[in-house]
């Protein structure tokens, strides 16, 4: 079992779950992270973003300077098995990819056991 | 060292507190995430979440359909030495199991090394 | 590839972010979480954060005892190679250490491959 870590745009939240719950992944966590990649941000880039209602979060404290200014971004936790995480990995980047810079990134980690609460039972059906 | 991940309902933060506490495991962090599992979301078990204040989050773009929607959860994670983790799992579910859908999900991850920023010290004390 | 995984205080985002970027690590994520460690808080500790406004949160069901409660901290993500993991725990411990319970913890998981969204690509630049 896999988990899939994914930080994508905020405003594709909606096309992603509709993505994975119609190739049958229905099942995953979603929360909220500021990040940054290698690059300086382009302010026009910021512009557009306020435009579109991708607002950067800018909290007192929580930013280094106008090009190293963090973007509220969210990120999935998709947990699969093993023979899954090529499939999940290659619909979450056909529905996010833009072609520009903050797409997203994707990360696999492993997962040693998994445990479904309501039964106590831990079986691959966990997830 | 392992990282032992649950997800659990809202209303149960503060008994898997206690319980976690009571059995010698103070050190966690929690934090809020939206999440779903295999099943579509029966509306008359929203409802009464509603009423117990379990309140399902649903902030315009974050939600699929009606049936689809997201749950707002807790996130734990409990670093915990290998031998612990049985132990920890068992609490876990002993204090999150209803026996309805929505009780949640553990997950265990390995953690290679840890560290104390306090001391600088990287010991199995770390965590 | 590690994931480097910080939990620290709320006002030593900036000078942490400031730091990393400084040392060629600009690309990190960076959440909210609510944490404690093993030992209980000590109320003048509280005090003298709710002074500086290092607020502890502490809604309704999400606090134990007012000497058990959570602490707002903030989770860093950095994603690294191999050879960077030892840098970028250096950074943070020099960073964040005042000697003081609470200066944070730091754990090391492991990554198993990476995406960048934008190209498609699974290389060692992905993060």
């Amino acid at each position: 079992m896999k988990e899939v870590m994914a930080i994508i745009r905020m405003n594709m939240v909606n096309p992603t779950k509709t993505a994975l719950a119609g190739a049958g992944f229905p099942a995953f966590s979603c929360r909220k992270c500021l990040g940054r990649g290698k690059k300086s941000v382009d302010m026009a880039v910021v512009q557009s973003l306020l435009e579109t209602g991708e607002t950067p979060m800018n909290p007192v404290g929580e930013h280094l300077t106008e090009s190293h200014r963090l973007i509220a971004k969210r990120l999935f936790t998709i947990m699969v098995d093993d023979g899954q995480v090529g499939e999940v990995v290659r619909i979450i980047i056909e529905t996010n990819q833009t072609g520009n810079p903050g797409d997203g990134k994707i990360f696999i980690l492993p997962i040693m056991e998994a445990y479904t609460v309501r039964t106590g039972e831990s079986t691959k059906d966990a997830y």
